[in-house]
């Protein structure tokens, strides 16, 4: 087989040529003494057609065939494919690698498996176009946010994940065994991008962010994927501004790099307006409680379902996908958010909020060294633990603030998925890193 | 003060106008009753002339400037800066961030300080103008792979850090409490993007690789920022073709948008061909012994010394900064490398080496279900705990390989920096995780 590999969606271009098409065997059907196969490979589906020495093959074969592409009956046309109108006229076929028995049905369109089933098999079940397209999106998501940073004037930095000190505060974390020495695993890249901030005033990270939450939720990881911003010289106003600027470019990005697989999911079309409308937390209470009767205007935090209901105002109200909220309290955010200097029980603090959920958080920060040194002896912890992202402060940084996506939020609400874990290639969980935690023989 | 902000860089263009630069001060000069100060910002820099209300900056203070933009005396006219014949006649000054008094000098060219300095005040010394300039190069090594391994038709992946098993075997690996459960930061993201091939056949990966060992040496970092492709029905000589031109694409990249500061590191021009000279190990080690009389013919490895003698040899024979060597001993490389079908004792591995040092390491894998589970039992490794990898060879995978580059080698490599260590913003070995370890009182 001196022929060079042609690829299923090229070969709509070689009716009448010979081919080589190097691929997965998707599905087989047999057809008395006639057999059809569907070939996949990276650029798609092709349809080969012979007789019994393909009915050796089955699902998940990698095969190398060779043939002739020739025109389909017009009866077996199938438009949904963009290689539904030929079809390959099998003349040698040889299987590269074989593959068990598939432990469910990989043919289907939709891959309808409980969530302990689709990653119990995750090296098989990443291979269903559905499942795939998943990632595809995941990778317009991170394309089109650092096309939006960059275009916000910020250089890429490399931050670690390894500290000596726990990022936050708080117990959270998973500790590392450090030549001898308890280091903990970053909650964020949050303190070092800060410190970047006097060296390029402008920077963004994609950083691995470890939480040993201990619970199970939809929507939360163990080890995500974080998108951040930082920018210096900046006030509040401003910094609502390149956070919307940021979140909605990443998402038109997203819908014109990916409008098919968004209409698959059946997902509709984006809604984002020149303005994204911007709420206080406290007025975003107060219309819920208009509109729901439910009084949550004591509350210091947005529940998952006061997310949902404000995001419904927003796109029934304001035609809007996307809703910033701002000022919440001081005590609910992290260490280094700036209370309001108005009110300082309220910070300057922000999440943006699309279809029903947080994608988006961040603030304007404490940017004073006595100011931090305080509030950290305030919060019961020690400014020892903090001595390199102390010294950032010490010999001088201008106001400042940022913003962080969570990756895996992004691709879950863009395509409406319904967990988390499903926008996650191998996802880590209190229950599972690849294979389940409670099935391991632990010496 | 309601001007908006001036860049540095843009005060040129506004000769003649009041501005108002938002900076840090890089120098104070005084001379009498003037007094001059350079003021840094992301942009560059910019001279203000004053009088004594000048005199109170520091070194790193925060300072909003605002005074008029007129042209330099000619006798006082600066080229080596863009902003050399411009100054801003002082106005206001507001500081707006005090720092402490400088513990080095902070003003000169060059940084020159011992490494443990450098790093004791790493959010001190990354703002040096010389240090920075690293990280702009080190954000274009970024770009400039992330393009070529597109260019190559590799879709962006996302990878886990954290696994149950250790990654290649060995005992260079970090462990985590992971809700109770021992697990461990893996040393690469190579099984990962392997269990990937299956679903996208091309794949590229930007992932943090984490390796215990209990050495310091001028090139290993203990956590590094791996840059990885892997691509599904290749042979060797594809492979090689293709890890070529991704270091090429590189960088050339690189030297394209960093060419002033390649020159400001007095670095000379690259010397990249067309073809980059192949050796095979041997080869290159009888090369090497007939170059200097040195005999490492039996050797199972190249040495560091090997490696610098035969970049030495591929810029004179061949005026190439490139070489990649080929057929390492298969005892020598991780246990997915496959052996030489036509010698076993060699294996379809390579790496490129750069300047004098390996920057790029990679092979042909064995993608055989059979063989594999073999292979790791011949290493005395349990196929259990590579559970879920050995799916993905299960369910039928073609030939494949790939490559890996490290983010830090390529950086100091291109800039001739001595030591791995000023190629990380914050660099973790053995001895330091920002602070000294052995400075902590641990609990």
């Amino acid at each position: 087989m001196s022929l060079s590999r042609t690829l299923a969606i090229d070969t709509v271009k070689k009716i009448g040529d010979k081919v080589k098409v190097s691929s997965w065997v998707a599905t087989r059907r047999d057809h008395g003494k006639l057999v059809f196969v569907d070939l996949l490979d990276r650029s798609g589906i092709v349809q080969a057609v012979g007789g019994e020495e393909l009915s050796l093959l089955k699902p998940q074969y990698v095969v190398e065939i060779v043939g002739e592409v020739r025109n389909r009956p017009v009866a077996m046309i199938n438009k949904k494919i963009p290689t539904g109108e030929i079809e390959i006229a099998v003349e040698k076929v040889k299987i590269v690698s074989k593959a068990e028995e598939m432990p469910f049905d990989m043919g289907a369109e939709e891959l309808n498996l409980e969530l302990p089933t689709l990653f119990d098999f995750r090296s098989l079940t990443l291979r269903h176009p559905k499942v795939k397209k998943i990632f595809e999106v995941q990778a317009a998501v991170m394309e089109g946010f650092r096309r939006a940073a960059q275009k916000l004037g910020c250089i890429e930095i490399f931050v670690p994940t390894v500290s000596i000190s726990s990022t936050e505060g708080g117990a959270e974390v998973f500790s590392v065994n450090y030549y001898g020495h308890k280091a903990f695993m970053n909650q964020s890249p949050q303190l070092y991008k800060q410190m970047l901030v006097p060296t390029f005033e402008r920077v963004f990270t994609i950083s691995h962010a470890y939480r040993a939450e201990p619970s199970v939720t939809t929507r939360h990881l163990s080890e995500s994927v974080q998108l951040d911003c930082e920018f210096a010289f900046v006030d509040f106003e401003t910094l609502l501004d390149y956070l919307e600027e940021a979140g909605k470019e990443t998402l038109k990005y997203v819908e014109k790099n990916c409008k098919e697989i968004l209409a698959g999911f059946g997902m509709p079309k984006l809604k984002i307006n020149e303005k994204v409308p911007r709420l206080t937390m406290r007025e975003a209470q107060k219309i819920i409680f208009k509109r729901t009767g439910v009084d949550h205007t004591q509350e210091k935090d947005l529940g998952s379902e006061d997310e949902r209901e404000i995001c419904r105002w927003a796109l029934e109200e304001k035609q809007s996908d996307l809703v910033t909220i701002t000022h919440y309290p001081t005590a609910k955010r992290a260490f280094y958010t700036l209370p309001d200097p108005k009110d300082s029980e309220y910070s300057l603090s922000y999440d943006l909020l699309f279809r029903g959920m947080e994608i988006l958080s961040g603030s304007q920060r404490v940017s004073d060294y006595q100011d931090l040194v305080k509030i950290i002896k305030a919060r019961k912890m020690n400014p020892e633990d903090f001595e390199m992202y102390l010294q950032a402060f010490k010999y001088g940084m201008p106001p400042e603030g940022g913003f962080s996506f969570g990756l895996e939020r992004v691709t879950m609400q863009i395509l409406g998925l319904k967990n988390i874990r499903e926008a996650s290639l191998f996802p880590r969980d209190m229950e599972r890193v690849d294979v389940r935690l409670s099935t391991l023989n632990e010496k």
